[in-house]
């Protein structure tokens, strides 16, 4: 198995790009084949600098950079030679089984869409993000790739993230369900309300009905479906909530001399309640619907986020996510025989 | 001024209801006239069981409850009787200068627009709710009336936002701003770059911009603008995720003696979390764009959220909110001479 890596994307690329893919080597690279795609000179002087062995690794030079004030569809059309365009080439191409970057999102989903390509029946692929849940994670999409969507393009993001939950995240019979302002099949607008009844009616997912947004959070559904527009406000909302409380709960142990002796006593536990919130440990997000496995990194990823994400490519290769994907697909768009 | 009061609206009415128009006379009622709408013979029960003085009140006489399972439309216009319809026509025939309830959100809505009417250039009045920040609180509109608007109701949701912020909330010069998935005006849906521009050019608001869901619970902006549908998804997702994580810190001090000796270190200060968080504090959601002050308070109210209520009515009043919104909202409509 091959699997390729942006080695220039991200805020802190190279140094982390390197560290992550050093560790997944170390811990599950085991007749694996990474591919570190960059600026040769410039990822050897870090790893140098860095005391990181570059020996696991093939490295496929690129003299050019997207970055993230790139217009996307530019940057995919007119820098072949960068790291995020070339990577996504080999993977259509063949040279490579997945490809994982924390670079630009517009262009890796441009890119994606215009060189490796869709399954059938996709029009665009969906940003898929693992979500933290107080039960257990959960699969949110549209994150916010597609801003508006079609009611039958919320019903292939359930059938998408039903099989990657079944086939990535380990669910065996993942629960699907739609956001919405209300439990009742009557609620939302036009298209929320012509999507519940394409999900109902979907043979390939167990569909939930609609989720409030009062308790996505609960982790007891699999996979969250919305538009890119909602799914933008979840996905960030969440995390400025989370950011807002936990550093109004520092505050609160900050106060005095006996607040900051209780801290110590909470420590392990308050940890435990931030790791809970941290992107880096539920790892990179799949665009779902490509034709091949493309993962997005978190822009901020450190060492632990890019071996997760390189550690889920290596899940989706194994267990033919996109295989299984387009099957399940393919049932949706033949209509039943009367 | 004469305030209407729905004392049967809520999960908690009519005990709540009294102990809350109770309060607001003892605290803030003289020279105020308290209406109550309700069952006279179930009010005064309680009353007497519950030891609560109805001396300060005036009790209108209402034969008949609308309830969480009525449908909005049918319990608008047949049940003439209830406290909810009731109160709503005492208010567009002039026998009271502002209603207070905190029953169904839908029949309040829809009987608003139907019986009290709206303000000239408004089609159907925004819920709006005053929501926690870190820095201070802010108005978000609309919260789900209207799950789909046009660029120009959330213009108009921006104007309306801003007037009652001034008047209500007490703001100076208020910051409006559109949620939206990116800083740049070229982000969003067609709806929202169109709203985006419309708001641009309001000549009666301060516009910010577009806030990224990231930064809305920063508290920086006063008035927090998007369709019904996002609302929604904004105010009762805040909510899940705060539930969750005080949850979850709740068992991080439960675990053992060294910890539960460690929570009366921090009590206080963590009293005070869990009060920001708190929306019996933050008041009821007015409904703007109604011909006259219509509050909603939340349906879980207890007698602090109907005091609140109750005063945020008396503070509309005083103020002229509707008058000065008329205003405001006329401006918006002539077009500029060239």
């Amino acid at each position: 198995m091959k699997i390729l890596i942006d080695a220039m994307g991200g805020d802190n690329a190279p140094l982390c790009v390197l560290q992550g893919a050093a560790q997944a080597a170390a811990e599950f690279g085991q007749g694996m084949d990474l591919v570190l795609l960059g600026d040769e000179a410039a990822l050897k002087a870090c790893a140098a600098q860095n005391h990181i062995d570059l020996a696991p690794f093939t490295i496929v030079p690129c003299s050019e950079v997207v970055d993230m004030h790139d217009d996307p569809v530019k940057a995919a059309r007119h820098k072949p030679d960068s790291s995020l365009v070339k990577g996504l080439t080999m993977l259509k191409n063949g040279e490579g089984d997945a490809f994982v970057s924390a670079g630009s999102t517009g262009a890796l989903h441009v890119g994606t869409s215009l060189i490796v390509r869709t399954l059938k029946g996709v029009k665009r692929p969906a940003l898929a993000t693992p979500m933290p849940g107080a039960k257990q994670n959960f699969l949110l999409l549209d994150c916010g790739a597609n801003a508006e969507c079609r009611p039958e393009m919320l019903n292939a993001f359930g059938t998408m993230g039903s099989v990657y939950a079944q086939k990535v995240m380990g669910r065996a019979q993942p629960q699907v369900a739609l956001v919405n302002n209300g439990a009742e099949d009557t609620k939302g607008t036009p298209i929320y309300r012509e999507a519940h009844q394409l999900l109902k009616a979907n043979p390939c997912i167990r569909f939930a009905g609609n989720i409030e947004p009062r308790y996505i959070m609960d982790g007891d559904i699999d996979v969250v479906v919305c538009d890119g527009f909602v799914g933008n406000v979840v996905l960030k909302l969440t995390e400025g909530v989370a950011k807002t409380l936990l550093g109004m709960l520092k505050g609160v142990f900050l106060k005095n001399l006996v607040t900051k002796l209780c801290y110590l006593g909470v420590k392990g536990g308050l940890g435990e309640l931030k790791r809970m919130m941290d992107s880096e440990e539920v790892g990179g997000a799949p665009l779902l619907g490509a034709a091949k496995p493309v993962i997005k990194a978190h822009g901020s990823s450190k060492a632990k986020g890019i071996k997760n994400a390189i550690r889920q490519a290596k899940t989706c290769v194994q267990n033919d996510l996109c295989g299984t994907m387009q099957t399940a697909l393919n049932a949706l768009q033949t209509p039943a025989q009367g």
